[in-house]
Parts: structure tokens; C-alpha cells; sequence
């Protein structure tokens, strides 16, 4: 695929341009550009970008790093991604001085719908993700470089440059043991030790000795550098890029604002961009810069993935009535689908024979990836595997997904497509008590702006929604429950995003119930025994609560005159406010019953009652209302 | 303070109960009572309570742990956190041999309304903090090693029992760091290394000295030992005890179900009770079993903090009409309390000169603690703090608390008091881009059952509400913004948690718009173009969110008919949807003026108008539902 940038000829040839005075030259170029675009923007990271400036066009034109710069996309393209990612400026200068886009573009940073954002995101088509919240490219290459190496076999390396600051962040070490345990000997990774982090110098300083002791622990191999002495730099990528047992560390010590005497190790200096006078300075320092200077990327092999076949899948086969746990028809859906969707693999933070994702794992095991119970790089693989063009499907307790909130969060801005399965949602898990409950995971989830959020009542329509899932392009968030729950559709029913299932009404019903997961079953049986006290109400499974069927609800509200939600979940951001989101503009009253207490351990049932959301509650809850409403009028409001 | 536990009597004085036969015993004791009480439970961590119980026993009974069995709440006591809090019924038998429950109570173990739930909660007075999301018990520690060591100048250790596999967790390892970092001597480590995880081995097995070249590479002194030879713990403690230098971790070679021969060591027990012939088999290898025997603990020196002298705080004074930033005014308002409130710390994640806590750390750097760019051990030392008694304020960029979200899920279990506040809110910080953008963190916030939710407008209301946030008891969490808004507010303006503003209101008002933080503003600008329009509209200032002023909310619904929300947050989960749902059961029509695109780099104005949370947009709004709206009808539903 040509790149739509005319702009990114080929450089020059010559063999030149991999000496080391031409490389030097290369780096004070980006390094004027840093300058240059940072003071135009009057905002950015400037001395975040000069620190790593030597680092970065030693790596990427010094003939190590290879990419067909016509052809971000190319699937054997080494991957760079910048987990520090306010060092931007660098970033654009690069792909600049790779002749792949124009000066003047340089000059649109930080401007409103600039491809040139403040933190690079995939807008930018040399971005491989959007970085930014510090501490998650690590993890993100893990992932490419499990799919060049696991999966599509191809053999090109992904190379992260890390901040020294960032290094304290956790996720980080996640990333350094499964790295190591999964013996990636196709990832670097480059920590630009510059000494001082956003106000004031990090914990270890310039002890590069110390970066090197911590992460050689961890299994990986360690290579100390000065990061602004290029044949070093060139040597220790040269000798990463050998490297066949196990990932590589490049420890480079480097000087925060290097390239411009006044800024070089001064503190007080982060994000702060030169003003005009201090630009002058900065440029008289500078000197001739030759703008038009090009570095070459040596061409990647061309090599492409082998295109898998699909196959139809079978139909699923749940007989009505029966008890089936919704986590164990996750685990039976993803057997079943895996040769529709040839590039689905499944990642789980150990507790898949929980989620029930081991029994994909068992069927496909090299399609299934242990992540440990390290949930922050988990969703940080899982990205990296999906801007391959993989289809992950995450697992882990519902509850845990908020380790890696932030994770989830920062996915959106990368457009990625991945699907995340959160079991044992809610009270209903029982003894374990709350610190293993999802509780707050559909307000979560809900929260992400592109996200869709899916909770099936039963093993039929956990089945089809993960098929749904796994077709849809995009962030998909899916609860399963631990407790086994009736069948209740039949094998033909199909489940669209955006639907609804009304599964009681009639003319005469008092108002409208509206559940999702566990408390479908309980609307259900209160149904039942409000039936026999002589109460119709209509009950809708609302199985897609993202986007919500408004429709329906419309209908049901114009019918009924009133609603009831009920969900397995606390009360703000989730089944109950979407509804209120849905009708906002012609409402009706809602109650919203949703967990109204700190639960404590039990068991399911106590549970349900104790916090409100129980078949009994459910049934008190009409009979009060029931006494309140009278039969919904039309003229209310213009339309 | 005497234990109200009549059972928690002093046991017998003979020198015997530290000898090794006597801890022996009293080990055999915890495991037989493990046993019963996941046997009886049906559910319940038996073998991950096994392989820790002689270094339990030999901590708490072997002379090194010191604590006062009738008063849980000593301020000199030595802490005992069970981060691997699935091993509840090791730690609930342990307080039976202290002689503190009773074996009845044991007995209720996971049941409804117990105190020994499935993972401990603070609801059993001897639990420190709730835990069971792993990898928070080390941070928790390090909080409680702060607070002895830098405030209350207390000598007591805390001990912190780590399972191996969620050493996995990157938490662990901000926690490793700063442990180190802060050279706390009173903190030790003990990793419970029983080769086995949840579904497998973990990635380093018994690989004990692995573990010590991981731990010792950030410094920490590491003593590797055999975790069922209980000499070896005897000593390994009393070094620990000795230690003077730093933080200390010993990593114990143990055995998965240890004492039950047909478990030690075998996968697939993880989590399981014993059905009755199992249990059986279990008890008859125990053999007889002393039941009344109890273990000795000695007691600590009686030592108290320094009372501190609280002062009145100053009154703050802001111009009416000055362009002040809001996370100004955060700073200066922790500045201007601090002797009110003298427990008052805190703690930032290397970004306090853009919080401006970096104001308070000028002024008491000893009560300012920096916990770099590692959020998650951020909120577990905070709840460490909090629960020896300080007021923790915890600040970092709103967006970057996503990065903790289950540290914070799980602080409410503890009942802590925290106050969170979050800084850079919404599309409105501009260039810096979406990474940077707070625009789920009131969705977030609001998801915690028992949180209040604060987002001010300007440099008095958040100064004022900073005020509050302190006396106030519980989760708080306040929104800041980058950019100076309009004070608007006279500096003798009370804002009650609870309460609103309604900035703006006539006779004639055709609807209601209400807003917070940023869009108060765009709200008033909208305001004053529509008034020239001939259009009068109420505004209200929702500053509390949650919990949100129902009563004016009701009053303004009835008198002007419909309401319009605006808030620089994603549509889900925040100001829109609390309006909603505190109008539910009476409901006008509501439209929500939300984030509604992914944002990008630009001018904050640039971006509120591209997003739909402009002066303009909400102008564009107004007019569109005017022509729409008719005047409300008192009659539509029955009270």
C-alpha cells in the first residue's frame, strides 16, 4: 500500500547517510524541529525530546530499525512506539526527517485537528498507538512482539523507548517479567535515563548501574550506554537486533535538554516550551541546520503473515430450562467460533479456569495466552495483538477490570478492536464478598465513549453476543455470571446490538421492568408472583445496555406509563441511568433498583435481597408504585 | 481501649508458648481450624491458608510481633495485613489462637452477616484494611510504615504477608521501590512462595532466589528460608525486627496445602474446600488436636502520638471577577487549613507543580509526600495513612486516577477516609490532548456507593469545598481545572456538601440549565447571549454532584418545565445522568450536553465548541428546544 504522502521519497542512497557525522547532523535537525515546533505551539515537551534525540535517529536510520516508509501498514515493519509519549515532537521530527511528511505539517503541532497531537494517537499513521498516559508502551510492544513471534511469525522487531519517570509506574514491571517468561527475543526496549522527571530529579537519578541491576534481574539482557555517544548507540542496537534467547534492555544515559546549553540537566525545565527570545538563543546554538537532509530507513523483508482460512461456525445447542453458568457458555462460545474468526486469540490474568476461558485455552492453546495476574499489561497486550490486526479477547473477573482502567481508557484513543469478557458480575458471586464483585464495571465500561457494553441473562445469548462481539469492530464489554442461570431463548434466537428481548407484556400491564444478567431471573419470578396477585407488568431483557434499545423503551413508557430497572450493580452509571439517558427527552418515572448497600459475604440469594434487587424487592417495589401511578395521558409535550 | 471480646483474655505466661514444639502445636491448631471452617462454609482459599500457617504462627506468636490482644486499636500495636486476603481462614484462626474469637464464631466463616467474611473487611476489628484484589497489601503497609515512621514517630513495624503469584501485580513493585526509596525500616515483606497459582504453576515456581535477586535489586534486604521450619521463621523475624536500614523482605520456601497430605503441593486445590470424606481423611492425619490452646502475643510499648494543637484557619480571599485556576486555589486552600486540620497530608504522583500540592509541600514538607509516577501505590499508602488516623489528600491529573480505580473500589470496603482530587478536567486543558483529559473520572467517582463527588467553578467554591472535603468523613473526590475561570463567588459564600448554586433565575425562565466546573461559565456566557435574545433561562451551579441538590433540582423542574445539562465529561456516568436520576420518580424532559466526540489537540475554546460544550453549542440547544418546549402542566402524575 503507497503511502498517501508524496512527500516520502526515498532519501539519498548514499551510503553516507548511515556515517556517523551524517547521523549527528540527523539528530541536530530533529533536534531544531523539536525546538522549532514547541516554540511555534507555545506548548509541548522540548527537553523531554532532546534527551532521547541521539537515541532515536541512531535506531531508526542507523540500519538497525527497518520499515517501508511508503507503507506504514506493512506487516513486517519494525515497530517503534514512544511509551513516552509526550516526547512528540521527537517523534514527528523523525518521520520528518525520513522525508514522510513536510516541514510545514511540523508547524501545525498542538493545533486543533492537527494530525500532530500533543501525545501521539494512530491519527498520525506512523503511530502505532496512542501513548501518552505513561507506563503502557511497554506492555503494547510485548504485544506486537508476541504476535510477530507467536502468531504470525514474521520476524521483525518492536523497539519502545521508555522515560527514566515512567519506570516507576508498575505496569512497567508487569511488562519486564512476562516479557522475560514468554522469552521475547523480538522486543527492546530503550529507557532514556535524562535524570530528572517532571518536577525535580526520579529516584535513581543518573544510576543507570541500577536500571541495569533491577531489569538483568528480571531476565533480561541489559545494555548501559551513553545515549548521546552515537557508535555506542549503533552498537548496542546492533547487538540487540542479534539477540535470539530473550528481550533486550538499552539503559542510556542522557541529559535532559541536550542540544541546548542553557536547558541541559537544568531542572524546572518539563513541558515548558522556549519563548522568543530563548529560541534564539536556542537556534544561535544551533547554528546552519540543513533542513532538507533525509536519513534512509533500510526496507523491511517482505514478508506477510500466512492468511488463515475461516470456516462457518456451528450452531450453538442449549436445551430450554436448563442451568447453565453464562461464564461457562463464554468459554464453550469462543470453542466454538474459533474457526470463523481465525485471528481471535484469548488473554486471561489466571483465573481462566474461573472465566472459563481455559476452555478455549485447552482446544487452542496456541491461540491462548496466560497474562498472570498482571491485569494493566494484560490490556496493554491485548492492544498491541489488536493494532495487529488480532482479535483479543480479554478475560478476568468483572471487578478486575479496574486495575487497568487507564488501560481501557487510553485503547480508545488507539480505535482498537477488543473485546473484554468481566465474570462473576455482581452480589450474586455470594461468599467471596465485594473485593471480588463487579459492581461498578458497567458505569466503567459505559464511560468509554466508543464503547459497546453487553450483559446476557443466559447461555444462549452469551453464546451469540460473543459471536456478535467478535464480528463488531471496536471496544465490546461483555459480563458473565458465576451461578448458573435458566435457559431461557432458543438456539435460533439472535441477539443485535441495540436490541432487546421483551419477554412478558400484555394490555393491561402497570408498568415496565427492565433487567439485564442475573436480575432478569428475578424480574421474572417477581412477574410470576405478580401475576397471581392479579399485577401485569411487561419485562424487557435489556441485554444490550450500550447502545440501549430506545426504542422499545419508548414504547414501553408510552404503554405502561412507568418503569422499574433492576441490576446486579451500585446505582450510578449503569443499567438504570442508561435507561434515564434513553428517555430523557419523553420521560416517565423510574425507580432504579440497583445494589443500595455494601455487600458482605452470603450467598447469592441473601445477597440479592439484602441490597435491594431481589425478586422481593422487586414485587414491594410495584405493589408501592402500583398504588402511586395512574394511566399514562399522551398530550404531555409537543413533539 | 479494652476489646469488647471477653473471650480475648491474656493467655498463660509459661515461657513455653514461644517454644518451637508449643508454635508447632499451635500451627497444627490453625490449620485443623482452617480446615473446619471452609469444610463447614463449603467455599473458602484451604491450601493457600496451609502453606502460610507456621510463618503466621511464628510472626505473631513467636515474641517478634507485639500487640495488644484487648485493644485492637493501639496506635502502637505492630500491623499484620494479609494481602493475599483469600487467606481469610488462616487469619480469622490465627485471632482464635490469640484467644480473641471464638471457635463458635469460626463457624460462621463466609456465612450471611458474619464479621469473618470471605476476605477480610474491617468489620472484623482485627482485619487492618479489606484486601482480596491482590497486590494491594504492600502499598497498605508502606502507608502504615509512613505514618509510624514520618508522623507519629511511633515505633511499630508493619508485616505484610504477599502470596508469590500476585507478586505478578505492578503495584507490588511501585510499592518495592518506594519502600526503598523512603528507606523504611519498619516494613517488612513475607512472600508466601507456594509454587502454585490459581490454574498452574507460577512463572518463577519455587524459584526462591529468583524472588531475592528481584526484591534485592531495588534494595530491599532479602532472607531467604524455608517457610515451614519454624526456627528458620523465628530467626528470619528477629532480623527483620533488627533491621535499621531499610525495608525487608522475606521469601519463604513453602508447600500448597501443607499439612493435608493429599494436597501438598497439587494443582487444582486453589480455592476448594474438602467434602465430608475428604475432610475426614484431613482430620484423621491431624490427629488430636488441642482446641483450647492459645498463643501468647506480647504487647507493645504503651506509646501514643503527639497530640497535635488544631488552629483556626483563616478566611480565604479572592477578587470577585479575577481570572484564578481552580487547582490554584486547590493549593493555596491546603495551605490555609493545614493547622486546622493537623493530621492533614499529602500525597502527589510527580506532578504537584500542575496539581499545586507542590504549595503544601513548600510549606510542610514533612507532611508532602512524593509517590512519583506510580498511582496505584499512591492510593494504597493513602489508605495506609488513613487508616492510622491522617487525612490524606491524594492529587494527580483526573485522567490518571483511572490508573487506580480498583485501589480506590477497594478503599471503600475499608471505610476510608480519603480525599481525591484530580486535576486537568475535561477538553478544556487543550493542547495537551486526550491522554491527558479527565472525562471519566466524575463517571468513575460517582461508581464508589458511598463517595461524594465535588466539581467547584471557581477559587472560592474550591477553596471552601477543599475545607469541607476535610471535616467531612469518608471518599471525597474534588475536580480541578488547568486553566484561571472568573471568581465568582464572594469570599463568605458557604458551599454545602449537598448543596447548589443557582446562579441566575427569573420569572420567565423557559428552562433550566445546570452545570459544573468549566461549563459554569460557558453556561453564564450562553446566559447573557440568550438574554439578548429575549430568552430567559435559569442556571444552576450543581458544584456537588454527588450528593446532588434534589430539592432545587425538583423546584427548577417544576417551575421551568425542562433542563438542559452541560458538563466537560463523557456523556455516561456524570452530571447528566445524577440529574436524571434525582428527577426519576418526577421527571421533565432533560437534554445532556456532553464530550460527544473523541477530542484531539487545540485550544480548550476550541475544543469545548468541536466536543458540544460550548456557550455556543449551549445557545444552539436552547433555541432548538424553545420552540419545542411548552409551559409544564402541574397535573401529571398523582404525589
Amino acid at each position: 500500500m503507497a503511502s498517501p504522502e508524496s512527500a516520502c521519497a526515498m532519501a539519498d542512497m548514499n551510503p553516507d547517510t548511515q556515517s556517523i557525522p551524517f547521523l549527528e547532523s540527523l539528530a541536530r535537525l530533529v533536534r531544531y524541529h523539536s525546538l522549532i515546533m514547541t516554540s511555534t505551539a507555545k506548548s509541548g515537551h522540548l527537553t523531554s525530546s532532546l534527551s532521547a534525540a541521539d537515541l532515536m535517529i541512531g535506531l531508526v536510520f542507523g540500519g538497525t530499525f527497518r520499515f517501508d516508509v511508503d507503507d506504514p501498514a506493512h506487516p513486517n515493519n519494525d515497530r517503534l512506539i514512544f511509551s513516552k509519549g509526550h516526547a512528540s515532537p521527537l517523534f514527528y521530527a523523525l518521520w520528518k526527517a525520513a522525508g514522510c511528511i513536510s516541514e510545514e505539517e511540523l508547524l501545525t503541532y498542538r493545533r486543533f485537528e492537527s494530525r500532530l497531537e500533543g501525545h501521539p494517537t494512530p491519527r498520525f499513521p506512523f503511530a502505532e498507538a496512542a501513548t501518552g498516559s505513561l507506563g503502557q508502551g511497554l506492555g503494547i510492544g510485548l504485544g506486537m512482539a508476541l504476535s510477530a513471534s507467536r502468531l504470525d511469525r514474521l520476524p521483525y522487531r518492536t523497539y519502545v523507548l521508555l522515560g527514566d519517570s515512567e519506570m516507576a509506574e508498575g505496569s512497567q514491571w508487569e511488562s519486564i517479567q512476562i516479557a522475560a517468561h514468554y522469552g521475547l527475543a523480538n522486543l527492546v526496549g530503550i529507557i532514556d535515563v535524562n535524570r530528572l522527571g517532571q518536577r525535580g530529579a526520579t529516584m535513581l537519578g543518573h544510576d543507570v548501574e541500577a536500571y541495569a541491576r533491577r531489569v538483568g534481574a528480571f531476565g533480561w539482557k541489559t545494555l548501559v550506554i551513553d545515549g548521546h555517544d552515537m557508535p555506542q548507540i549503533l552498537d548496542a542496537f546492533r547487538e540487540a537486533a542479534a539477540e535470539r534467547s530473550g528481550p533486550v534492555m538499552i539503559i542510556a544515559r542522557t541529559v535532559k535538554g541536550k542540544g541546548i546549553s542553557f536547558l541541559e540537566d537544568a531542572d524546572g525545565w518539563h513541558g515548558k516550551a522556549l519563548d522568543e527570545e530563548q529560541t534564539r538563543r536556542a537556534l544561535a546554538e544551533f547554528g546552519d541546520v540543513d533542513r532538507e537532509m533525509r536519513g534512509r530507513i533500510s526496507a523491511p523483508e517482505n514478508l506477510r503473515p500466512e492468511r488463515a482460512r475461516t470456516q462457518a461456525a456451528s450452531a450453538p445447542h442449549y436445551e430450554l430450562g436448563k442451568s447453565v453458568a453464562t461464564r461457562e457458555a463464554y468459554g464453550a462460545a469462543l470453542k466454538r467460533i474459533d474457526a470463523k474468526f481465525p485471528q481471535l486469540v484469548s488473554l486471561d490474568g489466571e483465573v481462566s479456569n474461573s472465566t472459563k476461558a481455559d476452555e478455549f485455552g485447552k482446544k487452542d492453546p496456541g491461540r491462548f495466552f496466560e497474562m498472570f495476574i498482571a491485569e494493566q499489561n494484560m490490556i496493554e497486550v491485548a492492544l498491541g495483538l489488536a493494532l495487529r490486526g488480532k482479535l483479543p479477547f480479554v478475560s478476568t473477573f468483572a471487578a478486575f477490570f479496574t486495575r487497568a482502567f487507564d488501560q481501557i481508557r487510553m485503547s480508545q484513543y488507539s480505535r482498537a478492536n477488543l473485546k473484554f469478557v468481566g465474570s462473576h458480575a455482581g452480589v450474586s458471586i455470594g461468599e467471596d464478598g465485594p473485593s471480588q464483585m463487579g459492581l461498578e464495571d458497567i458505569a466503567m465500561f459505559r464511560s468509554i465513549l466508543t464503547s459497546t457494553v453487553l450483559d446476557p441473562c443466559d447461555a444462549v445469548s452469551t453464546d451469540k453476543l460473543v459471536e456478535t462481539a467478535a464480528a463488531h469492530d471496536g471496544i465490546v464489554y461483555l459480563r458473565t455470571m458465576r451461578e448458573g442461570t435458566p435457559v431461557i431463548y432458543g438456539n435460533d434466537e439472535t441477539f443485535p446490538i441495540g436490541g432487546s428481548k421483551v419477554l412478558r407484556e400484555s394490555d393491561d400491564d402497570r408498568l415496565t421492568i427492565v433487567a439485564a444478567g442475573a436480575t432478569v431471573h428475578e424480574a421474572l419470578k417477581a412477574h410470576e408472583e405478580l401475576r397471581r396477585d392479579g399485577i401485569s407488568v411487561r419485562v424487557i431483557d435489556a441485554y444490550s445496555i450500550k447502545p440501549i434499545d430506545a426504542d422499545t423503551l419508548r414504547e414501553a413508557a408510552a404503554a405502561t406509563g412507568a418503569i422499574v430497572t433492576v441490576e446486579d450493580h451500585y446505582p450510578a452509571g449503569g443499567l438504570g441511568e442508561a435507561v434515564l439517558s434513553a428517555l430523557a427527552d419523553r420521560p416517565v418515572p423510574v425507580t432504579i433498583l440497583a445494589v443500595n448497600k455494601t455487600p458482605m459475604s452470603g450467598t447469592g440469594e441473601e445477597l440479592r435481597d439484602y441490597t435491594g434487587i431481589s425478586a422481593g424487592r422487586i414485587v414491594e417495589t410495584v405493589m408501592r408504585l402500583a398504588d402511586q401511578l395512574v394511566p399514562p395521558t399522551r398530550s404531555l409535550r409537543s413533539h
